[in-house]
């Protein structure tokens, strides 16, 4: 496509949404992809870039002249424009914001300086305010008057003379009412408003719940700085269940167009604490190898008593981490969960301990060897509900993401616990 | 709070949001939530119920009488009414369905037509549709003395004779646009429709790809029928990543309120599974038991080898579960995420061996065992990305949910190879 130079491209693009052009930028080779933007100019509309993967977009604006980047980041709304600059290395950033006119720039280092994953940095700044005893009429003008709108929105918002947003209109309510009518007489009074500063999951949870479509920013002094909308939201509730998932896995901030090497190192340190886990169970297994030597059906046996305990506990486990994250596992119902999970456990590890301790009877023909399967069964599905919760929590509590290390610590302890069991009552009892 | 009577009930709903009701909803006794709803009367708003967990939600309906329940899902907007009444019984349905005025029963009926979990299920019925003559004060006129108009919008549909959707109009177009413009030289035209009986996660990926507020819903003829609101999708989108995390673990669709019996029963399945998957790789085992009786050391570390191919795999697992799930994976990127992921199979096999070799060798200063280990590691962790792909990707393509159906059966590949390679190439070099 990209290879011999055309205008064509253009007529391609031309009716194309960015998504849409975004898909066909990732499947150009990496050196066609700044040459592909190179060839269409004042015409690619760098929002294309904001649905790119992270690792392709840097490598593009890497290799693109800054220039030509400010001049394709101006034309943008000011939340994809940080979107794009955020990942830069600090001077390639400082670069491009040069070449910006001051008062864009003076927009975009302001959010620019939120912290990484806020509210400030996803928001877009440019927005419509207007005064509460300003009427309908004059509210319609000043929108058909001004230039500087941005090119979606749903809501204006009603500001004091400070700044201080105290409610909000919403589109339809502003068409359907008659122009005399003051601003302040139809204004949803008690405004959701979101610290810049504050963590954009956070603010997510505040979409979800009240099922915003835009949310004021206020800075420290409550001031209105900028609007969040809806969109970017949706790619951080996206984003955050994502991080779950991978957090349990062990799988980092990874995509599937990165090179082998980057993803071989990135889940090299998670092989590696799991090596570190799975050497401390074989060090448990150890202790017990006269045992073994007697009798080799416990080392034939031994695995699923681990190997249940991990599985009941993972379930447990995901059950509490995504509670956690959702914020519907908190102080009030936490009792009842630790309760309902240890419960669980018990039930299971019962059913459990009756089927696998028959199978082994049988198999073996030994019922002792039945009765101690069964027993490290139900010690281990225990622990594994008990654990399953009290990981999770527990990290939770210190701050840690559950998600990310709850998984290590919780095949420790079923491991552990399993083979410490079943090897041990092994011991007690059968020699 | 609800133990009393008190019409200071209504004082503490009356400023609150549904999602702050339900929570308090949800914290009551289960016997005195319908009361709640009673003491409230005809202020309760029925939306609450679309916020609480769904066993809660089911219990509360039961306990209703049915007329009560048509009284508050009339007020609703269609597709909260829809989501409220979709889950009860065949029955129950018809009962409260019957007390419904004709014209607002036909329009639920046909939502609830459509099949569970598609498009026609979340669209609201209520709905702006104008033809593309009229212009702009004709729009806003019409809208002014309509009062049946929806809650909240965001855009209105431009429709032919024929009612099929050709464009929108984004609100704050119609309002920056002076009264005599036509709405036709004023429309998006490209509308994205979305088919009535389309699955809601393929809805969603429309509304997350193009940023979407709304869509419009077809009929099989292309006639429009409803509309698709954002906040609808918002929740699609958490419950479908919810899934695959709840799927990879094990869990079924179960809450943090079900009862302890519910919950112990729907995990049974998948730890059933995972036993028989056990006992396999003990089958395995037990073709080696003389070679573990000479050598106990085995049984000690062969633990190893398969719980590092079991998370090597997951790793690649959860990866290609995602990407499948996000469309990111499909036709012409599968066989570079193919080859990537051997690679980095083999890179960190041969990572792990040597750490594992030498360990092994020195713990049991035996290094023929190092060796051994080492060569299984390999086999285990290559084995363990190629099937970490092939599995998801051969359910996805004979129509299986990846992220339900794939851990059990990587489980059982990583635990049967790993045992295998392990205890075959030490009875063959040990021996």
């Amino acid at each position: 496509v990209a290879r011999d130079d055309a205008g064509e491209l253009r007529a391609l693009c031309l009716e194309r949404h960015e998504a849409d052009i975004a898909d066909l930028v990732e499947q150009l080779e990496p050196d066609e992809r700044p040459k592909f933007i190179q060839l269409l100019g004042e015409d690619f509309d760098y929002a294309v870039l904001t649905e790119v993967e992270d690792t392709i977009r840097e490598q593009i604006l890497e290799a693109l002249p800054s220039a030509a980047v400010a001049e394709g980041v101006r034309d943008l709304e000011s939340d994809d424009a940080v979107y794009i600059l955020e990942d830069l290395e600090e001077d390639e950033q400082q670069e491009i914001l040069a070449q910006i006119p001051d008062f864009e720039r003076a927009l975009l280092k302001r959010s620019l300086d939120y912290p990484e994953d806020s509210a400030g940095r996803r928001m877009q700044t440019d927005l419509i305010a207007v005064p509460p005893f300003w009427n309908v009429g004059r509210t319609i003008d000043y929108m058909r008057d001004s230039d500087d709108l941005p090119d979606e929105f749903y809501e204006i918002i009603v500001v004091d003379p400070s700044f201080k947003p105290i409610g909000k209109v919403a589109l339809n309510t502003l068409l359907r009412t008659k122009r005399p009518v003051l601003i302040e007489t139809i204004m949803d009074a008690p405004v959701h408003t979101v610290r810049a500063d504050l963590d954009q999951e956070e603010a997510a949870h505040l979409f979800e719940r009240y099922n915003l479509v835009s949310a004021a920013v206020v800075d420290d002094h409550e001031r209105l700085v900028g609007v969040l909308m809806f969109d970017d939201i949706v790619d951080v509730i996206q984003e955050e269940a994502e991080e779950d998932i991978r957090g349990l896995a062990g799988v980092g901030d990874e995509e599937i167009s990165d090179t082998f090497l980057y993803t071989a190192r990135s889940r090299f340190t998670w092989l590696l604490l799991n090596l570190v886990t799975a050497v401390l169970a074989s060090l448990v297994i150890g202790m017990f190898d006269a045992t073994l030597q007697q009798m080799v059906a416990l080392a034939i046996l031994m695995p699923i008593v681990a190997s249940m305990g991990g599985n009941a506990g993972t379930q447990t486990m995901t059950v509490a981490v995504r509670a956690l994250a959702s914020r519907e596992l908190g102080g009030y119902n936490i009792r009842r969960f630790v309760t309902r999970e240890m419960l669980v456990g018990i039930v299971n590890g019962f059913l459990f301990a009756i089927i696998i301790g028959f199978v082994a009877s049988v198999w073996f023909t030994n019922i002792q060897l039945g009765a101690v399967i069964a027993t490290a069964m139900i010690v281990n599905m225990f622990c594994a509900g008990l654990f399953g919760i009290a990981i999770p929590v527990g990290l939770d509590k210190i701050g840690v993401d559950p998600a990310i290390a709850s998984t290590v610590f919780l095949t420790t302890v079923t491991d552990v616990v399993g083979f410490f069991a079943f090897l041990g009552l092994a011991t007690i009892l059968l020699m």
